[in-house]
């Protein structure tokens, strides 16, 4: 395995578990003010285009890293849309 | 043109564009405590990661998007530790 493969595996790697922390904050705050709706709104649908996408080509890491994404963008949503 | 390839591309470009109205959004209201400081270290980890992984696979689309989504995720982790 290829340095650079290793880097951009770890680089898709962050960038996906990167939303935990700030779906936990939000989750446990319930404080939603300063995040931009569109913002999630955005990502959720480009990260839902990507998972069909991932499926369509068969590709486990694509959906792996943008259906967990989906997920977690889904439940900031969520959130941002009960307590604003 | 595939119309999945049309879908996973849109998708890509979605989720890119998604962090400007975030980082308009910040950069406007300096409000950045429902923002989690872990989850912008480790996006802008790895978001420079994949850039990284992008120049050295001579890859346009991925350098495009990952190098963009790092400019307006080092601008808004650049707010959160100016403004807490």
């Amino acid at each position: 395995m290829e340095a650079y493969y290793i880097i951009g595996l770890a680089g898709s790697i962050l960038v996906t578990i990167a939303y935990v922390p700030q779906t936990l904050k939000t989750v446990l705050t319930k404080h939603t003010k300063d995040l931009s709706l569109a913002w999630l709104l955005i990502l959720a649908v480009g990260l839902f285009m990507y998972s069909a996408y991932g499926i369509w080509i068969s590709s486990i890491p694509v959906i792996f890293s943008s259906g967990f994404g989906f997920i977690l963008v889904f439940i900031l949503l969520i959130y941002k849309l009960r307590y604003g």
